[in-house]
C-alpha cells in the first residue's frame, strides 16, 4: 500500500476501504506518512466527502491510535456533553457539576480557543492554580472522588486526533463534516464515558453555518456511535448571536458562576438546563426530561451545583473562592461601551466576527502557541430583534491594550446588522435527533 | 494576507489574485508558507481548477522565483523543445544535435526519470564522464561553443518549482493542467530561449490520457507563451505505445545515436523530424516546415548532427567516443525475448504499465533519491495493429537482476491487449496548435 496512491484514490472521489485508512492513520501517527501527504488527503476529503462507512473506520483508527479509558468498574453511569464549537459557549461550565451534583459521573474532555471559537480549558484556567493538564490516573481518581473532571486531551487519548486537529487549522480543512465527526468521536469514545450528548451549533458563528450542515453531522456523529455500541443524542443549537452575554475568558467564567447560582442569562441556562436534562435521563438520574429538568432547577437552588463546582476546582488544584470572590479573577483593566449609533431593530450578527473581535483583544487564538490574555473580552447587550435607540449600547468592551480597542469596536460595531423591520430572535434549540 | 485564507478561498473554488498568487509562491520558495500548507492548496487547485489569469500569474511568480537567463545578447534565435513525458520518448537526445547544426541555438533544461516516464538527463548520464550539472556559467559558455547545452534545473532557475515538482510527485497532485502549464512554462521560460515548441503527448502512457486535456493544456500553455511575448507552438502526439522501440536508458541512448546516424525507427524518426522542423522555422533556418523537413534530412544523411553531438558530449565532459562504440556503454548483462502466448492483433498497449515494469527492472525511480540501473530496459517489438503469432515476440528484456524479471515481465504481458480484430495503428501527430 502507498499513501500517494490512497491520495489519488479519494482526490478520484472514490471510497477508501477501512484497510486503507488504517494504514494513513497509523502512519501518520508514527510519523511514516508526512504531514504534507496528509494534508493533501485532508483537501480531498473535504471537496469529495467520506460515507459514513469511511467516516466510522477513520474515528475507530484515531480511537485505537491511543489509550482508550475504562470506567466501567466504576460502577456508575458516565455522561459527556460535547459542543462544536461557537462565541460565549461557556456550557460545559454549569452541566458539569450540575449533572455531577445529581450523581452522574462527568468525565469531560475539552479543548483550547481556537479560530474565532472560545476554549473550556483557557476559561477554567482563570482560575489560580487550576490545571488541566491531569495525568489519566489523576483524571481517574478525581472522577471518583467529586463525580467530575475537566481536562485537556493528554498524549495518550487519540494522539491521531490531536495531530490531525492541528494540521486541519493550518490548512482550511476544519469545516468538514467527517473530519469533525471522527475527531470529536474518537477522543469522546476515548474517554471512558458511556453515553454523550451533541450539541451541534449552527448559525453565523458555528463553523458549520448551514443547519442542514449541522444536521449532517448530527446524523454521522449519531451512526458511528451505534456503530460502536454508545448511547448518543445531538441538539442542534443556535449560533446566529453569541450565547448569553460574555464572551472571553474570566468574564464568562464569571457568568457560568452567577447561572450555578440561579443568576444567569435567560438564553444560556436553558440551554444548560436542556443538555444536563438529556444528560440525567442518560445517567439514569431521572426518569425522563420532565423530571430532569426539576432536578436541574433543584441543584442550581439548593446550592448543591455551586457546591460541587468548588470541590472541582478544589480538587483541580484551583482557588475554590474564586466562586464568591470575582476579584480573585483575571479582569480587564479598561471598559467602554460601544453605542448602537443608529435606531432600529437588529436584523442580524455576524457572530464569526465578533469571535474575531474578541480574538483582536487578546482573548483567543491566532495558533496553537498564542498567549492569551483571560481578563478581556465582551458583554454583549444587543441581540438579535432588539429594538436599539442611537445611544443603546451594542456590548462593553474590556480590553487590557488600547491599540488593540479600535480594531475590534470597528469589527463588532461591523458585526450588527440594524434595520427598521422587528425581528423575530432565532429559537435557541432547532432539534433533538437521537 | 494569510496562507490559510488563501487555501479556503481556493478550497471554495473562487478564483486567486495575482497577488495572493505571488505571496504563496515567494513564502514558499522562502519557507514561510510550510510544505503541509502548499500540498492543501495543491490539491483543491487539482480540484478546482485555474483561470487562465490564475495560471498565468502562478507561471511569473515561478518564473521569478529565481534568475532568468537572458541570452538575448548572443544575437541568435534560442529555440527549445519540451515534452510532458512519456515512455520511450527521447526526441531531446536526436532534436538538439540537429537543430544546433543547422545554425539555431537550443538552450535545453530537462528532467529526470519519474514516475513511469523516462528522463533526459538519466539518458545522457549513461556517457561516461557527461555532467548534467553545468553551472549557469558552463550552460552560456556551452551554448555558445558548440550550439547546445542540455543541463538539470539548476538551484538558480525557478527554485519554486523544483520544490512544487517534488512536492506534487509525492501528494498525487502531477496530472493537473495548470499545475503542469505553470511548471514547464516557468522552466522553459527562465533558460533564455527565444522560442518553444511543445510536445503535449496523450493517450495511455502519458500523464493526460484523455486528447481533451492535452489540448486543454496546450491552450493554457500558449496563453502563458503569448502573455509573457513569447513564440511557441505546441504538437498533441500519441502515447497510447512507446514511441521507438527502446525503453531505458543507455537503451534509448542507442536508439538516438541510431537515429543521428539514419537508421532510426520510422515513428520515433518522424516526430524528431517534426518537432525540429517547427524548430527550424522558429529559429530562422527555414522559411517554412517543408524546407526546414528538407534540412534535418540533410543533417542526418550528412553526418552533421552526429558530429553536432559528438561536439556536445565534448564539451559536456562526456567520451565522445560512445556514438560509435556502444560498448563503453552501460549494457545490462542477461536478455530475454517475451513471447505473445497468443495469436491475433496487437488492439492496445498500457503504456505506462510498459513504463512502470521498465522502473520495476531498475531504469526508473520510484523516489527522487532512487539510484537506477542505466543498462536495463526494453525492447519493443509488438506495435499496435501488429499481427503476432503464438511465439511472435511482444518485446526483449535487457536485466541484470533475475529476481526482478518476473514481475516485469508478467506486467508487459499484462500490458497488451490482443485480439481477433484488426486494428488501425493511431495516428502520431493529432495536431498542431500555434
Amino acid at each position: 500500500m502507498r499513501t500517494v496512491d490512497i491520495i489519488a484514490k479519494k482526490r478520484d472521489g472514490r471510497d477508501l476501504t477501512r484497510d486503507e485508512i488504517g494504514f494513513i492513520i497509523r502512519g501518520y501517527t508514527s510519523g511514516d506518512v508526512a504531514d504534507y501527504q496528509m494534508s493533501a488527503l485532508l483537501m480531498a476529503i473535504y471537496l469529495r466527502g467520506m460515507t459514513t462507512e469511511e467516516t466510522l473506520a477513520l474515528t475507530e483508527a484515531m480511537l485505537h491510535s491511543g489509550e482508550i479509558v475504562d470506567f466501567s468498574d466504576l460502577g456508575r453511569p458516565r455522561v459527556d456533553k460535547h459542543s462544536t464549537g461557537g462565541v460565549g459557549d461557556k456550557t460545559s461550565l454549569v452541566i458539569a457539576p450540575v449533572v455531577a451534583a445529581a450523581g452522574v459521573l462527568v468525565p469531560m474532555i475539552s479543548g483550547r480557543a481556537l479560530a474565532h471559537s472560545g476554549g473550556t480549558l483557557d476559561k477554567l484556567e482563570s482560575i489560580p492554580g487550576f490545571r488541566t493538564d491531569l495525568s489519566l490516573a489523576e483524571f481517574r481518581s478525581t472522577l471518583e472522588g467529586v463525580g467530575a473532571a475537566l481536562i485537556g486531551q493528554t498524549a495518550e487519548i487519540a494522539p491521531a486526533d490531536k495531530k490531525l486537529y492541528a494540521l486541519r487549522d493550518v490548512t482550511a480543512t476544519v469545516a468538514c463534516r467527517p473530519l469533525m465527526a471522527a475527531s470529536i468521536m474518537s477522543k469522546k469514545l476515548a474517554e471512558g464515558a458511556s453515553g454523550l450528548v451533541l450539541d451541534v451549533k449552527t448559525g453565523s458563528g458555528a463553523f458549520l453555518k448551514q443547519e442542514d450542515d449541522a444536521r449532517e453531522l448530527a446524523q454521522i456523529m449519531i451512526s458511528i456511535a451505534r456503530g460502536l455500541n454508545k448511547e448518543c443524542i445531538v441538539m442542534i443549537t443556535d449560533m446566529n448571536q453569541p450565547l448569553g452575554r460574555a464572551v472571553g475568558n474570566s468574564i464568562e467564567l464569571i457568568e457560568a458562576f452567577e447561572t450555578l447560582k440561579g443568576r444567569g442569562p435567560n438564553d444560556f441556562n436553558t440551554l444548560c438546563r436542556e443538555l444536563s436534562a438529556e444528560m440525567l435521563v442518560m445517567g439514569d438520574a431521572a426518569a425522563d426530561t420532565d423530571k430532569a429538568r426539576a432536578i436541574y432547577d433543584e441543584m442550581i437552588e439548593s446550592g448543591a451545583a455551586a457546591e460541587k463546582m468548588r470541590a472541582i476546582i478544589r480538587a483541580q488544584g484551583g482557588e475554590p473562592r474564586t466562586l464568591d470572590d470575582y476579584e480573585l479573577l483575571p479582569r480587564a483593566t479598561l471598559q467602554q461601551e460601544l453605542p448602537a449609533s443608529r435606531t432600529g431593530y437588529v436584523q442580524s450578527i455576524d457572530t464569526e466576527a465578533i469571535g474575531h473581535a474578541t480574538m483582536l483583544l487578546g482573548a483567543g487564538r491566532a495558533r496553537l502557541d498564542t498567549a492569551i490574555d483571560l481578563g478581556v473580552g465582551l458583554t454583549v447587550q444587543a441581540r438579535i430583534g432588539d429594538r436599539l435607540e442611537h445611544d443603546s449600547p451594542l456590548a462593553t468592551v474590556h480590553f487590557n491594550d488600547p491599540a488593540r480597542f479600535e480594531e475590534a469596536a470597528a469589527d463588532i460595531r461591523g458585526a450588527y446588522t440594524i434595520g427598521p423591520e422587528p425581528v423575530e430572535p432565532p429559537a435557541l434549540i432547532k432539534a433533538v435527533l437521537r
